[in-house]
């Protein structure tokens, strides 16, 4: 039977991590295993990872870290036992100079033993949390991908980083926003609360009905756009500094961890 | 005049961190500036940061890092605008393979370019938070150093780095110990909650008497006591590891920054 999004839906983290290393899905991942965080992958080598690790340090919210690996390692300790980073993900891009240069399934035959991998916090973990206490999630009611939108807010530079923040766009009725930026805060490790609520064109973004990555999403009357930090910023700071070679997730196709994103809540 | 607790405890940290580079204020800094956040301090030569760095991201109660310095920068970005690592704090103690060599009011003559900077969190900034929620802590009361025990929980170890968690010891009246959790769960950046609640040998510590390092305090009737990761785990994790060169604060003698504490709490 060909696995599909209904009869892969209740598998556990481990049993999707089997299936997506056996080549048997590599299919974007919402949905799947819901409850468990997922993760966004980048590799670099190791000359970059010093000023990497230093930028998400001075960029949190966009830069979330949930699990860095040794130089070299490519099982992970914290987010699962059991998985192996160059292969358990649906599909990688591989970037040479920052330009896109191929999607691949798994990345066992390019692994170098320099390579570092970060993986970072995905907004999944805290969308689950707003739909559980009732708040919208437009795109999810609109089946879109989230709107996202390249800033005028620096973010820290670290070394050979440095880059605008993009951040992710969710319309909230007036009376639901102080809970969401609650709810939001307890996930500090997945971007956190907002960083921008209200005006867009205080942060740069001119026309909420043109993203610059991902769909737009209605806007109903009253409702507020808010503005969280988004993962898209460190990809697309790595991208700016043209590495030799960076390995991504394709987008949406992220890392399945056996981490409840109750575990990852600070409160 | 000389500088003087009582005369230097109104001076602003800029004011402070003046006094001492002009080698005016060399003792401890505790009650100067309050209001402010303190820092710890790690200098590590580059070919140790990487290491490091990931040690206090896989470690963040212990080793809350507040601000690092790119390789060879000397001046703090974030934590102040006009301070000079090398002169602005009051007494540094300089490690070589583990040892320490000699205690110095500044270190201009031996900075190296390629020596990285690590500011970490102190829990000066949490211990005023609950003193102003009427939150008993007995070691200022009775004007003695905080308690610390090393404890059998193993830090998540980084590259050469790894060891125990040391802890440090606050006993609390029962009917405090929840507010005493969410005052400190404010200050994530400054070891944030506690990590142990109660029988202290469950954590590998026998007697609460003889602390490891600092001095024994008092147990009232009743009062349970409450364990906090410390800012000495990193410095114990980086003396272990026997380093070429390590330069650190003396102990009580941080680096006074222009950053309120209230603006390091999360929630």
């Amino acid at each position: 039977m060909r696995p599909t999004l209904k009869n892969t839906q209740k598998l556990t983290p481990r049993e999707i991590r089997a299936l997506i290393r056996k080549g048997k899905w590599d299919e974007p991942t919402a949905g799947l295993a819901m409850g468990y965080a997922q993760a966004n992958l980048v590799i670099l080598p190791q000359k970059y990872a010093f000023d990497f690790l230093l930028f998400c340090q001075r960029n949190p919210k966009p830069c979330p870290l949930l699990e860095v690996l040794e130089p070299g390692e490519f099982r992970t300790k914290f987010l699962s036992s059991d998985a192996d980073i160059r292969t358990d993900i649906p599909r990688y891009n591989v970037f040479r100079k920052g330009k896109l240069q191929s999607t691949v399934k798994e990345i066992r035959n390019i692994w170098k033993r320099d390579f570092v991998t970060f993986l970072l916090g995905c907004s999944f973990s805290f969308e689950e949390a707003m739909l559980r206490s009732k708040i919208p999630v437009r795109h999810i009611e609109e089946n879109r991908n989230v709107p996202m939108f390249i800033t005028n807010i620096p973010c820290k530079s670290a070394g050979v980083f440095h880059g605008p923040m993009v951040v992710t766009m969710r319309p909230i009725p007036p009376e639901k926003i102080a809970r969401s930026v609650q709810i939001t805060s307890r996930y500090a490790s997945v971007h956190g609360a907002p960083i921008h609520i209200g005006d867009a064109t205080v942060i740069g973004v001119k026309n909420l009905r043109k993203p610059d990555f991902g769909d737009p999403v209605t806007i109903k009357k009253g409702e507020i756009p808010v503005f969280w930090a988004c993962g898209v910023t460190p990809q697309a700071v790595v991208m700016e500094a043209k590495p030799d070679l960076c390995i991504t997730h394709a987008p949406g196709h992220m890392f399945v961890s056996d981490l409840l994103n109750e575990e990852l809540a600070i409160l």
